[in-house]
């Protein structure tokens, strides 16, 4: 547990910004890509801002209606588990206790809340795993589409150095871009065929 | 201009995904303060993250009523001119030409997407730095709070480097933060006085 606020005489505020200080060390969890300048990692803190303002940019091209306010809520607590968790590589063989493990995070983290508020971003860090309502899935095509589109611009380093082909790209990201926007996923497609033209990626 | 995604046969996305690489720079822009852990100064991407979760987290504290989604979309673009116009320290002596840096840097950025998308986000980023909707009044409180509560956190690292003194702080964050949450007001003093009372503010 980091410093806290101590008492200060209003005791649900100081536990909302304890939890705003714990959930600081997310931006010490660095990711497997690199920032589009290629000039070091991304930390889990960047990579949520950057799809929030992705979602916001991009929402005309949702297949379905979505409410907004729920998917950038989504976006911005997603990955505070890994504070306790870890980060997950997508292409990373299976780790069988990775959720298991986020829902604990998920529970010691927002159980630093109040009840209400406790339950509220339980329920919603738990829909967004699920990927089942719209909302969820709308927001999980961001959280593919940053290290997609890093990678095309980093000349696919990343693919590179972890050995990922084109056929893992389509089976990791088909299914989640796809089912909630055709239209980017049509343009993934393309971005993927000028990188295997151009030797960012392997096709087998 | 950074990198771009270059001609893949879907001119608006270029543009949008040009724009994420573009505001990505953010992530460079590294502000005078620390993280919660003290380790490192926050850089811009950060910052508006942090804000965006104190928003919805503390979204109950608001005087009057607020569309949240709104406000994160404020809270997410806020900064970006700062890829261009540099960070403005707040106790700094004014910089005369700041706001209209800012808005040159507004319309160079923006001007990036489809003129609908262009007024939209300067339109919005304009109303934030206005400050008179109910909407900027509140995204505001964040921009202020998170800087006052890493110093406290941090026993008044930055004051102290920077000659800040308990009049400064009231006098730069009364009129933003009880303008729109009385209640966030009266704790922000109540942790001044306990930063006054261990010496980590001055109070002349």
């Amino acid at each position: 547990m980091s410093k806290t606020v101590g008492k200060i005489g209003h005791e649900r505020l100081e536990k909302q910004l304890n939890f705003i200080i714990e959930i600081d060390k997310v931006k010490n969890i660095v990711r497997r890509s690199r920032l589009f300048d290629g000039s070091r990692f991304e930390n889990d803190a960047e990579h949520s801002w950057t799809i929030c303002v992705m979602a916001l940019l991009l929402k005309e091209y949702s297949d379905f209606s979505i409410n907004l306010e729920r998917v950038l809520s989504m976006l911005l607590i997603h990955d505070i588990v890994e504070i306790d968790a870890g980060d997950t590589f997508l292409y990373a063989s299976e780790r069988p206790n990775a959720h298991a493990d986020e829902k604990k995070a998920a529970e010691r983290i927002f159980g630093l809340l109040d009840e209400d508020q406790r339950n509220y971003f339980m329920e919603l860090w738990e829909e967004f795993e699920a990927g089942e309502t719209n909302d969820a899935k709308f927001a999980s095509v961001f959280d593919r589409l940053e290290p997609l589109m890093q990678n095309y611009i980093l000349e696919g380093a990343g693919w590179k150095s972890h050995n990922v082909t084109y056929d893992m790209v389509i089976e990791k990201n088909k299914h989640i871009i796809e089912n909630a926007s055709k239209e980017i996923w049509d343009f993934v497609l393309k971005v993927l065929d000028i990188a295997v033209d151009r030797g960012y990626l392997k096709k087998l």
